[in-house]
């Protein structure tokens, strides 16, 4: 029974078996986790939560909602180049949840834990009358000193985002029945199961000079770039990369360019680099979409260098 | 207008300034902070949430609240000997949750920064359908090896706990009604703000063998420790240290013995040494209440050294 299950049979049965093999979880059975950076390394830490109806619709499946939280916390990981070690989950999880959708829960987490090489040091287990909400805290480490930041674009410097851009916004768009199912599924399997550009970020240490994970919108994002590297960025639409998908919903609307461009939830890397890369970093296919100028704020050209108003600036958090 | 106020304004102006002064929180604009523990030290880890209407009630103030999330976790970081370094802060708040509830909760958090020395270093700030939620990750750090751990009691050790215990299950008592007033309001405000007892911890390093902070209650955080280090304790009921307003309800109602060693939310710290230890480390008063030996569980002996058998083993968490 669901009911007669406590916190201490809850971390014992379902979460303990995660953190196997990280020692310093001291197989939480105690009050915190014990984590090592290393010589010369700093760690590297992120919070993220997600609530049912907010962040994730309430009957996606655990396996999908416990992957999709943890690879939002990673996604920033591989933002600031780190490498994962280790995270913490609070799962604030109503009553009603049963064994079952902990056990497909905790499935998911074990097998992004095998993916992304990363375990469950410790955590909380605690009801709530509300809705499940989960906190996840990631955990990585990154050479001292050499963590990419956002604060570092500087004029001149050529702006890049990695994979394709759009697809979680147009996958939400399909799951809430706003818009027609590619083929494939790939646009909602972007919104429900983002990738974490962690071997991106690792390569990208060194060689960007500024970087953020696309959560809030590609323009919003890069938005964050230059308020914090006190600089413009403009970038120019039509080299921004789709996915087959995509393009094809754009073709269908072109309207779709604004969920496209400012709609969030693609956890891709945006950054900026004063190198000319190649068209692919660590197995990651990137693209140069802009450029980095003196001045403020983002500008969107169209393919005639003419500058694009966005209907909305990027998903806006509460 | 609080409706008019998006996350990265609430950020920027209500919890940027928490993020002042440690260069590792990087202003709360990037996508994660960083943090170094030092040659020779590791990092302590520890995450804990509170849930309205669960862990605290929906009308405590709101500076009351934000203490007493943060104390929560300090208080696991004092049971390893860890010295605090900072935190991170998931607030998961609803829609009716105005500048002034923000506002009085941020100086909370400022105020028990300043006190036990910890900084805000990032975190997630996300709206909710449901009761307010807080998640905090605080971070310390330990000499490395030499964390306080809840599992190397042996038989023959004594045990000890600090402070008086009891008063923070009364406190509820109080606040629900269910029990008079002391006229101090001890009780009360035991319950709703608990007092991390760092200075101890840190002292206990290489003074105890095994520690453990009072959450869940005396004698079910006692069975904590003697699970995990294969022993079983004894404690004497008439050795357990009370405040004069604990001890002034115990006479009027003895039937409180119950709440008062298995009631929970005391945030002293329980812990076993080899050493006879004086009445206080780090001007804290600690007091010798039992022993361990060879088996399992934990036993409570009465004035005639009968084994005592309580109503309710600690409080269960979901």
């Amino acid at each position: 029974m669901a009911a007669a299950l406590d916190e201490f049979d809850r971390i014992a049965r379902f979460f303990a078996p995660l953190a196997a093999g990280f020692p310093g979880a001291l197989g939480l059975t105690d009050d915190a986790a014990l984590v090592d950076a290393g010589i010369g390394r700093e760690l590297v830490v992120t919070t993220d939560a997600l609530v049912a109806g907010v962040h994730f619709r309430s009957g996606d499946p655990p396996d999908l909602v416990a992957r999709k939280a943890l690879r939002v916390s990673l996604s920033d990981l591989a933002a600031m180049g780190a490498e994962p070690i280790c995270y913490t989950l609070a799962a604030i999880l109503p009553a009603t949840v049963d064994e079952a959708w902990l056990a497909a829960f905790v499935r998911g987490l074990a097998a992004d834990q095998a993916e992304f090489g990363i375990v469950l040091a410790g955590g909380d287990s605690v009801k709530t009358p509300g809705p499940a909400t989960l906190s996840v805290t990631a955990i990585g480490r990154v050479e001292a000193g050499r963590a990419l930041r956002r604060s570092g674009a500087r004029p001149g410097d050529r702006v890049y985002v990695s994979g394709t851009v759009g697809d979680g916004a147009l996958g939400l768009a399909v799951l809430e029945g706003r818009l027609a199912d590619d083929a494939e599924g790939t646009l909602a399997g972007r919104y429900l199961l983002p990738r974490p550009r962690l071997a991106l970020g690792r390569a990208l240490v060194d060689k960007a000079s500024a970087a953020i994970d696309v959560s809030d919108g590609l323009v919003a994002d890069l938005g964050h770039i230059a308020a914090t590297s006190g600089v413009r960025i403009t970038i120019e639409a039509e080299r921004v990369p789709l996915s087959p998908a995509a393009r094809a919903a754009l073709v269908a609307d072109p309207r779709l360019i604004d969920a496209i461009l400012a709609g969030g939830d693609d956890y891709e890397l945006a950054f900026t680099s004063t190198e000319a890369l190649p068209d692919a970093l660590a197995s990651t296919p990137i693209a140069c979409i802009g450029r980095v100028e003196a001045g403020s704020g983002v500008t969107v050209l169209d393919r005639q260098g003419r500058p694009v108003t966005l209907s909305a600036g990027g998903y806006t958090h509460f």
